[in-house]
């Protein structure tokens, strides 16, 4: 009844059976579990238990328990399955999103083989339509299963029909009313019809002003619809208004994580998606280009000190650190609490100047505290009181400055239509360390 | 029918109308606009404007549109309003979940104002009962309207109570099960409801299996079972198991959405939750802690610095920058990748030494290629070979010290049950700035 834990001791358990080749008390655990445990279960154990495992599950069970998996899992469960058996005893079981997401990985031959098993003509059909539509758009997104019915009929016909369509579709979410054509007008509250007469006709009692997107709508403005208009099922529709799919809002979660997660790894330095269990090629792959930008700015640093010729102030070096890293850090707060505004549109991009004088208002009184922090144990410490007053200026000029830079640039990006987030990690720390470099050395030389 | 875009026109057009005071004309805009669209423009007008564009929103629209609101604008745009004008217009046009929040933002003799104007006493109750529970759990997540309908009923009794509750009830999500003693059994599916015939005992239909929280339970605890069963509504019980309320997806997306934005302020150095639209000091106060570690590392820099004493080998200054930035870059990659895995359970946390072996052969593996690509750049620009052999292999040492320490360091706060992303932004750059620096120079000292 509530949320079974998947613990140590139960996988520890599920080894033993699986050693012991225990197939009924196997069977009567996965029993009691929820698919999305099972999955669970198969991701914690090696490779050749967890296909044991799977072999055990039975019918709509197995199908529900890969669409859980991972990719590279998946494949390993499903590799020695012939296409006849993934069509029969997966995709069958499967409803069409789904479906489409599990076959488009196979490679060209095998997506087909397995489509021509599929029994269901229709279904079929449905799935191939799917496969058609971008990963990233509503078309990629949305399934074939929906309940819809004609706006000239009544509610018992209405009812009558609903029952016709319910016996092959798993979970009614809403009922869409379309006119001869298939082209969507509204839809049909459940509490309406609950609460109508039987001969009700549905066109009095049809909710028309509702919120539906293009087949092709991009999946990060059908997530941002959805949870504008807090909608649990969108419908989708093509050109012509035509009633296509319907995308449900578990699918949207899955976009909406990985929207912040993009983000959280463009501000950590890793420039694409990827999981902690990848390899070790994908890893290095998605790491270097960041790591790259910070070598060109720590080979600029070396030029830039070699440029001012330390020699003669010795003494600046020992704050170089403390610069580069307070520029650094300043500038990658400052871009994200930009980048996090747009992502809420709580950010209007066209008042630039408002936003960039209330950064430099942040900045100064940031700046000044912190100068005024740094300048005291410093000078205790025992550093030339010279040297005290070109770190303390400094530290001020640099954050200020790069407040100022870390909200300037995703703004300007975002104006150029490119992925803010950008703006964040490495990119805006390298910058600022070197611009924060110069003008800690411009006023060391000033003032020595 | 579709979404409609909130523009600069748009907006200038409302501005517009209102200086000029033409009502029937901004009635006849409000009329075509969702209520999520209203709260937009709302946003984007200044505060007189709002409050008299608001004046002319009616009944229940009215109050779905301060639903959309944040907090601030709210409480300006009601400030005018009687507690007896909140109570009948605004209130009594709610979901019990989102009156209880809205309420909740009242002090508390206008609180108690409030509740007392409602009406209907069982709605007040039920609010009175919301408020009761702490912001992040289940309860007070949850709303008290719902379907339900007693096991020992048959589908045509089912009908007819339903049609009673709906009465009073906007959405119908889910209809649940209980016994006479309000427990919760199970649920009724839409769909066997409409396949069954009149006189079927609901007892024969109702499907058992399925998951509930307790009304206790942690929002993000929610919203992951929510989640890992792709569930749209949830039901919550209390320690008796009676059904007490229920969670829409809708609400979990907020918990989703500000979990992942937590993280991502923890990695750009932000301690707490602030809007772009914060004021200075909330601003301030959020990124002033980061900084100071940043000074603290980069006092610790100053005196690693003077400790080894430059003044010999001062060519080592020019590349301080660089190994700084990188041993801080790596860093914070390394503990990124940790932490996302955390959130996804996709990382085993009793396997810290897999996990460990794994980043040390990515930190080799990205530790050389670096060291070889600023090897001959570095040699091509003049530097003396001493320097670019000490460069090269300080920086291999750095990237794999950092890609360990990076894994090391948020498994560990995991384990000791403390947010593992605390380890990434400045924490980890700073340490990593230090410890880098450390590697430099020793390595610089032994082969200078």
């Amino acid at each position: 009844m509530s949320e079974k834990t998947i613990n140590n001791q139960l996988i520890e358990k599920i080894n033993l059976l699986i050693e012991e080749k225990k197939v009924s008390d196997l069977n009567n655990i996965i029993k009691t579990l929820h698919n999305a445990d099972i999955a669970e279960i198969i991701k914690q154990i090696n490779l050749e238990k967890a296909k044991y495992l799977y072999k055990l599950i039975k019918d709509e069970k197995a199908a529900l328990v890969i669409v859980e998996l991972e990719d590279n899992i998946r494949e390993q469960l499903l590799s020695n399955y012939s296409a006849k058996e993934i069509a029969v005893d997966v995709i069958e079981n499967l409803e069409s999103d789904d479906a489409a997401d599990l076959i488009s990985e196979f490679s060209k031959e095998r997506k087909e083989e397995v489509l021509s098993h599929i029994e269901n003509i229709d279904y079929a059909n449905n799935i191939s339509d799917l496969l058609s539509y971008s990963e990233d758009t509503a078309g990629g997104l949305m399934a074939k299963e929906l309940i819809k019915v004609n706006e000239n009929w009544n509610t018992l016909l209405c009812l009558k029909e609903m029952r016709k369509q319910a016996e092959s579709i798993k979970k009614v979410h809403t009922i869409y009313v379309v006119n001869d054509e298939d082209q969507l007008l509204g839809l049909l509250s459940l509490r309406k019809l609950l609460l109508s007469q039987n001969n009700e006709p549905i066109k009095n009692i049809i909710k028309k002003d509702i919120v539906a997107v293009n087949v092709f709508e991009n999946n990060e403005q059908v997530a941002s619809i959805m949870r504008k208009y807090d909608l649990i099922v969108l419908p989708v529709v093509n050109d012509n208004n035509e009633l296509v799919g319907r995308i449900t809002i578990d699918d949207i979660m899955d976009v909406v994580k990985e929207e912040a997660e993009k983000d959280y790894q463009m501000a950590s330095g890793i420039i694409e998606d990827i999981e902690i269990n990848d390899n070790i090629w994908t890893v290095t792959k998605a790491r270097l280009p960041w790591l790259l930008i910070g070598m060109i700015g720590g080979l600029i640093g070396a030029e830039l000190i070699g440029f001012f010729n330390l020699k003669e102030n010795i003494e600046l070096a020992l704050f170089i650190p403390l610069i580069a890293a307070m520029g650094g850090n300043v500038g990658v707060q400052s871009a994200a609490i930009v980048v996090q505004g747009i992502a809420n549109n709580s950010l209007k991009t066209n008042n630039i100047i408002n936003r960039l004088f209330k950064e430099l208002i942040t900045g100064v009184v940031n700046g000044f505290i912190c100068s005024l922090l740094i300048f005291i144990p410093i000078l205790l410490l025992g550093y030339h009181i010279k040297l005290c007053i070109i770190v303390s200026i400094s530290l001020l000029a640099v954050i200020v400055f790069a407040a100022l830079f870390g909200t300037f640039i995703p703004i300007t990006l975002k104006k150029y239509n490119i992925d803010p987030a950008l703006a964040t990690g490495p990119f805006i720390t390298t910058i600022n360390d070197i611009l924060g470099l110069f003008i800690y050395f411009l006023i060391g030389k000033a003032i020595f």
